[in-house]
């Protein structure tokens, strides 16, 4: 929204959250103009932006395309064919523009806003055939004048892809973090020795409750085959470690180096 | 080397290095005044720092020892127990000093140093009483000097937290880049979606293999122990996903959201 803001003068913004804190504080950030109801905003607005925890959004999206008559619907979610689905048969569904901005951070909340977060980020437009193409048109724009980088595919696509390079990495944060957590009940002063290769590994661990629990429900069959994945590459690890066996264990390691080409690109976007 | 530097006024480096093209870049960089074989360097050193990978240094302290007279013997390796054990019975095991400074970034060589990585950072220093007194004070007063928080404890309790709080994360980053690099065979443009987040977790999949295999060797049972909390914990979060179970997942990860607390730790120092 403070991206939306900057990029566009005359634009006005109204807030819509169950959270009462939320909106004072979002009026006071400015990240939003003014705070109406659900009812009342949808109707009103030219553009909504579903951004709920995914359980939220799927009661939420049809409500929506209810309230709207030609205004363009999109939502951020981190998952996309149950929430395609559940407006599949909707007479509205055109209007509706499958999108998912890859940028965020661990923290939740109006107060963790802030404007440069989506520039030069992706932007992953889906399912383009079933929006009517001025609707898609106007998300694609705006996701340029904000200088994200756009993709398209479809949902299907996104899902299982995200659950190897989004969803996976969250859960090997949060076990990483709870392991090491039910350890210091044993051992008090465990964490006096953690470093910032520790800290790196366990960031995702302070992400929400709420918007990661229905993530992994509505993903449950791609994050499940990959953390299978995971799981099987650990116990290899394992049992190669297990045997002293340094060949395969550097061998392993090596080929993990290659990551730093995908890295190099993620760092310098 | 380069913090030592910046603190001493009068300091000789006498850098020793089997890699050749590391031995000129150490003198341009000035991480090194001069470069000597082993066996002349040694004798002539009143500090000795030993920071190769820790199988080189089961080879390299006893060699050590059998060159020096009153000076002093550190190493900055990440596992302890071993190597003291390596030289329990040498007759000059107490100039010996058994240190882990937790600092350190994913890449490595020379050109990979800087001055200001270690101040403020934790330098653990193991076994206080099988060295002597000066030999002890002298590390103790250098790593003070550096701005380093020094602990005390035993190579047992070392290895036992150290398992926890470094050498699982890096198994768990490595087995993640691999994963994912894995599926990249079948799914070419998978990184695409890549953000910061999963750049976070696997950053330590970069790490060296020549220092990691080694390590994983030598602090085995520990490092097992750790892993293997690692997976079932992982197998409990998976079967929890499998079953849609969202109060336990969700409980997993409210707990879990307890890294906060050692995360500002860590980001403060």
């Amino acid at each position: 929204m403070l991206a939306l803001r900057n990029r566009f003068d005359d634009l006005k913004i109204t807030g819509v959250d169950i959270n009462e804190n939320h909106c004072t504080k979002a009026l006071e950030l400015k990240i939003a103009d003014e705070i109406k109801p659900f009812h009342e905003a949808i109707p009103a607005a030219d553009l909504v932006i579903l951004a709920t925890p995914v359980n939220v959004m799927l009661k939420q999206l049809p409500e929506t395309l209810e309230l709207i008559d030609q205004s363009v619907v999109m939502d951020l979610g981190s998952t996309k064919s149950k929430l395609g689905k559940s407006v599949a048969n909707h007479p509205r569904r055109s209007r509706y523009v499958a999108a998912h901005p890859i940028a965020g951070t661990e923290n939740s909340g109006p107060e963790s806003a802030f404007a440069s977060l989506i520039k030069n980020k992706h932007m992953i437009l889906c399912d383009r055939t079933l929006s009517d193409p001025d609707a898609y048109q106007l998300v694609e724009k705006i996701s340029r004048q904000l200088e994200m980088r756009v993709s398209h595919m479809n949902s299907e696509e996104h899902d299982r892809h995200i659950a190897y390079v989004s969803h996976l990495s969250h859960i090997s944060s949060f076990a990483l973090g709870s392991t090491v957590l039910d350890k210091e009940k044993d051992e008090k002063s465990i964490f006096a020795m953690a470093g910032s290769g520790f800290s790196s590994t366990v960031r995702l661990a302070k992400s929400s409750s709420r918007m990661w629990a229905p993530i992994f429900t509505q993903n449950q069959d791609n994050v499940l085959n990959a953390l299978d994945a995971y799981i099987n590459k650990l116990q290899y690890f394992r049992e190669i470690i297990a045997n002293g066996d340094e060949n395969n264990s550097s061998r392993l390691m090596d080929d993990a180096n290659d990551i730093r080409r995908i890295l190099s690109g993620i760092d310098n976007s």
